[in-house]
């Protein structure tokens, strides 16, 4: 099945369209995770603590959320030792049968992109390599559509996904995306709409997506319409500051069509909540229920 | 020692600046290593020899470039095995007395670029960390200045540098980097030399690069001249067409300023010389030897 299949089908299973992103920033890790800060220790040890933590992580999510979003420059910190954690997680998130985003941001030309699609979504076709491949990834365009074509080519061979950056959440994303007019964001949504033309699943939605960071609610409704069928991947959400009712435009009827991404807001929920961070299960459980129940009032009064 | 002063030490020891890129092509590697290719085998062996193609090109450049350039999506299709490959291979480079730079495109915000930063240039203070960083990373500013201060942060720490990309090789780098008016490259190009002040070596250039197709030989000589102090990265040698005099607005007088990328230009040179994959060496040998002439001729005429 396509990824636009099998991530509408997982919005309509778990009744909702959070996703947990997967952020370990080594500085913030609870207690009992201190040893991954420990520089005493050898790499591959620390890396491996780091992954408890995303692993537990994980556990708390099942079966509440349709999918989850790991970042990796918090795993590439720690090198190829945190590569493996990352593959770890990867594979754990999909054992308990959440789709994963790998969220990397990659944006090269030609076979270099290729190579970089065949790593996150395809494999090379050894025996050894499918349990860590991602669902959908993210990429960057600022090389142009001969970045993005290695990637659709990918994903119409193995059923992934990509969300191409068209506006991101952060304050600095105006340095540059809104260079021109039509602004940059505009001319990459518009590319987004016309790529995804050709990998339309059945349910009306693209497996090419975009990233448009929450925290511009003006811009959403307007994203939303230059591509109607694309998944919305929308940052920003909690700890960056965007709120349930920023995201609405982001909805389609039946809470279809965008994905709500909080990270840090859930996963080190202790530290808002004023809570010691032995207790930083239940508090992240508590945010990832209460996100749960924001978006899904929200998404589910979309016209 | 900072990153610009390494580099000018490292053009000027080895009288050239070309920069030989890493990118092993699993389909292209010639037929001994052609077990990276074979399915059957676990992944980390393919890996490993994809690893000893790349171990025995830097050998054949020993002494003869000044910086490398491992392009890392031809090892993460490796996923975690791949990554250590790549860590060898840095570390081998390094060995040799190359610099290296890191060619990840990495482009993220706030924290998560200074995990980029930290893994690719600095490490996390463990002790079995320093080998295999990098002295340079290529990074992608389309996410705003915020995507790049804390690179600047981390090179401020540990001497190293970052080549911004600002218009790249690649045909379709029109699609988007000519938007607006200025246009978003040159956008970029002005904030690449405002970075760049803050990371100034002793010869009159700074730690913060800028890459620079030689394939658009009209527009290098104005981006010369926006980024005054920046070291230009200059891909598109070779393969994708561009000639020596192509480059020579990149230089400055001495024969500093710019780098000359090529990558399957001497890693494959065998292919276009049409000689059998058994004498690859004595081709990516002569390959090197006549671009080291080409580029040096061009770059000492610089005025």
């Amino acid at each position: 099945m396509n990824y636009a299949d099998r991530l509408h089908a997982a919005i309509e299973k778990t009744g909702n369209a959070c996703l947990l992103g997967i952020d370990p920033h080594l500085d913030q890790l609870p207690l009992e995770f201190s040893d991954a800060r420990d520089t005493s220790l050898p790499r591959g040890e620390r890396a491996e603590v780091m992954g408890d933590f995303c692993v537990a992580l994980l556990d708390l999510a099942e079966n509440l959320v349709p999918v989850v979003k790991p970042q990796s420059a918090f795993f590439e910190v720690f090198g190829a030792d945190g590569h493996y954690q990352w593959e770890r997680v990867v594979a754990h998130a999909k054992s308990l049968g959440m789709l994963v985003i790998g969220d990397v941001k990659r944006g090269d030309i030609a076979s270099t992109a290729a190579a970089y699609a065949r790593g996150l979504l395809e494999g090379t076709g050894g025996v050894d390599e499918v349990s860590h491949l991602c669902d959908a990834v993210t990429v960057n365009a600022f090389l142009g559509e001969e970045s993005i074509t290695p990637f659709l080519d990918v994903c119409k061979k193995t059923g992934g996904g990509i969300y191409v950056l068209v506006r991101t959440s952060n304050p600095g994303s105006a340095d540059f995306q809104l260079c021109g007019e039509p602004t940059l964001s505009e001319r990459i949504a518009d590319a987004v709409a016309r790529w995804g033309k050709e990998l339309m699943g059945s349910k009306g939605y693209s497996s090419v997506g975009a990233v448009v960071g929450a925290t511009h609610p003006e811009a959403l409704a307007e994203m939303r319409a230059r591509m109607p069928h694309s998944p919305l991947l929308l940052p920003g959400y909690g700890a960056q500051g965007a709120g349930a009712e920023d995201i609405a435009a982001g909805f389609h009827r039946g809470g279809q069509g965008a994905l709500v991404n909080s990270s840090r807001g859930i996963s080190f929920a202790y530290k808002k909540a004023g809570r010691p961070c032995s207790e930083w299960r239940e508090a992240s459980t508590e945010a990832l229920n209460v996100m749960i129940e924001e978006i899904s009032a929200v998404a589910h009064s979309a016209v």
